[in-house]
């Protein structure tokens, strides 16, 4: 394993508009990027495919996606075909809610950067658009953080990953607008939570809602693919 | 999702000595226990038969093995085959390490609890007897513990589960005892990093020396069956 270098980072990359965003501002920095997504068993597997254009459009050295079926813990309409996705905004934490992603995501980054030698992570998370998830939230990041920080060895000889969340405190509207300054092509990205084989937004989930709001915010055309 | 229960446990079961007196001991407390494995690629493949095999023994509820395939991330000679096991002690942290290995157990297990009602999550880590993993100390345990207060759906509610380390403080020796009492039969478990496919133990990696050492150390008969 080599040392952690400051300027190679690892990305994670969902393919939406968010993580896309994310990876713009870590490139546009001039950081070497290692994107990495999950195959989760998500209900939306047209995201993968948008994860795999946008790597490649923004110019991730590297793209690895590793398969890991949470439809085997379930509990989430993202992974459970029983359970519908809301096309109507709900109270408290949504069942799209994935119980333990962002978790199992950062764990996963934490594991590549220290094999690839990176001294950081970058997620998109974001605390102000978004759907209430628990998991996207600042004091999340902080743990994750402070567990960085002894969980691993390249924490334990005292250069642990920084986790990055550029995104937490921007609105919908503000990602974009950076993302858009950046050149991200979100024609390539999928939001929904439903999205069809071919990427086609169904225009009334909370993820399609937010994304469509913050077009509209920003002042910038929707280059969303609907059904 | 139900509500959590203290009574009902997931129960991180590797097939090795340690995770199946951890399971014991949950069983001991009368805890309806979840097991659950993953299936990270290891060298030691025979490892997941064991595991299966102690569950049935000891009376788990259930049991969940997650593929989870870690060679995609590699860096350690438990995922990597050109990596050798190294079968003499070695300075520092030794290559068996599985970078965040332990983070993505326990991130597993808290999303399974939170899908479960699991009030409980146990893990057989160790920091007397044990190679010197990072994820294997109280400081690791604590900050996931912290990190699952605020990750979770559960947590946000205030009833994060509890982790459970009840091994953390305890000679190989004494754990072998407890295990004994407790009517393990670890002729069932593997603990070799490199077992065969029948699961006969080199009896020269770290993890062959820490078991037969305590074997001896406990004055009990090992059951180990060696190449």
């Amino acid at each position: 394993m080599s040392s952690p270098d400051a300027q190679n980072a690892i990305v994670l990359l969902s393919g939406g508009l968010d993580s896309a965003t994310a990876l713009a501002m870590a490139r546009g920095q001039g950081l070497h990027c290692h994107a990495l997504s999950i195959d989760y068993g998500q209900r939306h597997r047209a995201e993968l495919d948008a994860a795999r254009a946008v790597a490649s459009q923004l110019g991730a050295a590297a793209h690895t996606i590793v398969p890991l079926d949470l439809r085997l813990i379930g509990g989430s309409a993202l992974t459970d075909p029983g359970i519908a996705v809301p096309e109507a905004p709900t109270d408290g934490i949504p069942v799209t809610y994935v119980p333990a992603r962002n978790t199992l995501l950062l764990a996963l980054a934490l594991g590549l950067a220290e094999v690839a030698g990176a001294g950081r992570i970058v997620i998109g998370v974001n605390a102000l658009d978004y759907s209430g998830y628990p998991d996207c939230r600042p004091a999340f990041i902080d743990a994750f953080q402070q567990l960085a920080q002894v969980a691993s060895k390249a924490g334990v000889e005292g250069h642990a990953p920084g986790i990055d969340a550029p995104l937490i405190h921007l609105s919908k509207a503000e990602i974009i607008r950076r993302g858009n300054d950046l050149g991200v092509d979100y024609s390539l990205t999928v939001s929904c939570y439903q999205a069809d084989h071919q990427g086609r937004a169904c225009g009334r989930c909370d993820s399609c809602r937010l994304r469509a709001q913050g077009f509209r915010a920003a002042g910038l055309p929707d280059p969303t693919r609907y059904v």
